[in-house]
């Protein structure tokens, strides 16, 4: 993909082009209230701030540098990546320090992994078997890198990770002993936990998760080998981490954006989520047909927004469903027989991670123009 | 995105370049074997020759130009797509002849469509309201083009199209008196009956459906409008609409790659579709942990297929489930602990059509090596 906006035509390589009202956006595509972002990211920075935690937000949820440069400018320690090129992709737009929260076991991924600190970056990557250490040991001193490794714990997610202290210890004392390795610290992220809608019940989730991260933590310091970083948590969890007492950097992606799962589940002290954080991602989309009264099909379906979490809600409009969706149409309950061919919609996403990763391009709108055009630096890149 | 293949760098740009063996193309990324598609292919061509029937397969699905030309020569009149973009690209790389199976309204777009045959291209679109008429009408007519315009029918989709015989006729009327429109004909696609399993529901939906689109027809040609074209159909359902004695025209898409839904699917005469179809894309991906015996994890989450139509299956693995997914992991039921990490597998997504669109690249396979790496040429253009 090619940055130089001037050689790019509207409406085929790109959606909208800085300057233009946002009448003139090509749709669907991803918008961006760039007031609501710098909020999110503002309220956040100060939050981890305030609980005296580093903050290095997960950069798998916008794949974008330029919002990864906005979150490191309000004080982020680095981005978090999920994947060894998007990891590249970050470095490459000016991230300095980059966690892969994952294990890499390819040979070619291992080894473009342990160049990247040529680059100037300092990077992380997990690990949860022995015999990745020596890979990537044996990477990094080809390279002549260095490589901070973290020990991931399966505190309760049940996917990757150590599934027990035991593992964790040993996997530390490797590494701590491997040339050109850094013990940097454990991992201990739970994803579904984020999911819960009841407080309650996350709470229950987020005390058996953190009881494996004690003792982990208990039998790595008995070991010599206490951890200096202990980095996880998401936006539906980050409070409970926070107060844990366990945790020292918070890896929140979603509350940047916000989506519409998010949105329904309840915060601490019953808030909903959507109550402390502002949905700055908007899919833009307009109608193209209303063929029946009380029907309205709209230009954006399953290839301009994921419904792994649900289908999107229309912002403000309560009046109007997103119904259902087809590979490019959405289909819009309009009782009120309010909508015309050509009106537009903002949808609010299911879930802003697996969305953004659709698209080429953010819109960055404020007070009804484009302020920018950023590209989804890191889309498609899964290798 | 660039074709310069020179200037990529595999893995960071591209998962693989021509002549690698499989085992060193980077993953997760699209794999087509191309001995079963170019089978996929000769067989629909025969069929719609054998049945006296025009062949436009929908282009939605791989949204690449060189499938497309593959097709074309195999005799196809040319491809369907679904956006104005996706037909920009397709003309661009080389069909001459595409139907955008949707009504477009925007100006923008009604602009770019009606500038399209500028490039030497025939250029259908469809029509659901009078308005739309006027308007392709007096955009053909400021670039000096002409367009095919094509009534929609609802024939039971409950999207887009006429409602009834009545709307239509009036819309047929409407365009056969446009300046620099053409009266093509009429489409009639009823994408849900695709997707009804038990053969003997879908040839119900298919019955009512053919009743709409019979009376349609006879309403057409007593009004003096005929439809020369009567095209719709698709992968799950051809046999009926060959059959019916009604369509013209057919516009089956994923027979050419066949997903896990459509296999699921039983054909006419109680085969399954993956007996008449073979699978020729799959997703590659290589497992990166076994932290705990029987459950390996893959680096194929949400970004690598699409789940809206149900988990991947596990090709040639009856004894592996793929049990979750998340947005860049898989979760896998290996109840034999016979995984181990950098183990590959090919997954057969659940719906090819968004899935396709995640990717950049289609990886081309014969005989264990790389052959070619095609752009998913239309991905992400949903403009």
């Amino acid at each position: 993909m090619t940055d130089r906006l001037d050689d790019l035509e509207v409406g085929y390589d790109i959606p909208a082009r800085p300057g233009m009202a946002e009448a003139e956006v090509q749709t669907p595509c991803l918008v961006l209230d760039l007031d609501a972002l710098d909020r999110n990211l503002a309220k956040m920075a100060a939050a981890a701030r305030a609980a005296g935690l580093r903050l290095r937000p997960h950069g798998k949820m916008h794949r974008s540098a330029d919002v990864g440069r906005l979150q490191v400018n309000h004080g982020a320690v680095g981005l978090c990546a999920q994947k060894v090129s998007e990891a590249e992709a970050f470095v490459r737009g000016g991230i300095a320090d980059v966690l892969v929260t994952n294990e890499v076991r390819n040979p070619a991924k291992i080894d473009r992994l342990a160049r990247l600190p040529l680059l100037g970056a300092r990077v992380g990557v997990c690990v949860d078997d022995l015999a990745n250490v020596a890979e990537l040991s044996a990477a990094a001193a080809r390279h002549g890198t260095g490589l901070d490794v973290y020990v991931e714990l399966d505190c309760g997610g049940a996917r990757c990770g150590a599934p027990d202290a035991g593992v964790a210890v040993m996997l530390a004392r490797a590494v701590a002993e491997a040339p050109c390795l850094t013990y940097a610290g454990l991992h201990a992220y739970h994803g579904g936990m984020q999911h819960i809608e009841a407080p309650e019940d996350r709470r229950r989730a987020a005390e058996t998760a953190f009881a494996r991260v004690r003792e982990a933590i208990a039998a790595l310091t008995a070991a010599g080998l206490a951890p200096t970083v202990v980095t996880g948590a998401g936006t539906g969890s980050w409070p409970l981490e926070a107060g844990s007492g366990l945790y020292t950097e918070l890896q929140c992606g979603s509350y940047a954006f916000m989506d519409a799962d998010y949105a329904r589940i309840r915060g601490e002290g019953n808030a909903r989520l959507d109550g402390e954080w502002e949905h700055a991602l908007f899919v833009l989309t307009e109608v193209m047909s209303t063929p029946v009264p009380g029907r309205a099909v709209c230009d954006a379906g399953l290839k301009a927004h994921a419904t792994d979490s649900g289908l999107p809600r229309v912002a403000g409009r309560a009046d109007l469903t997103y119904a259902s969706a087809s590979d490019e149409h959405g289909v819009i309950d309009d009782a009120g027989h309010t909508l015309k061919p050509g009106d537009r919609l903002r949808l609010i996403p299911g879930h802003c991670d697996p969305t953004c990763n659709l698209h080429d391009w953010y819109v960055g709108l404020r007070g009804g123009r484009v302020e920018c055009l950023w590209p989804v630096t890191a889309r498609g890149r899964g290798y």
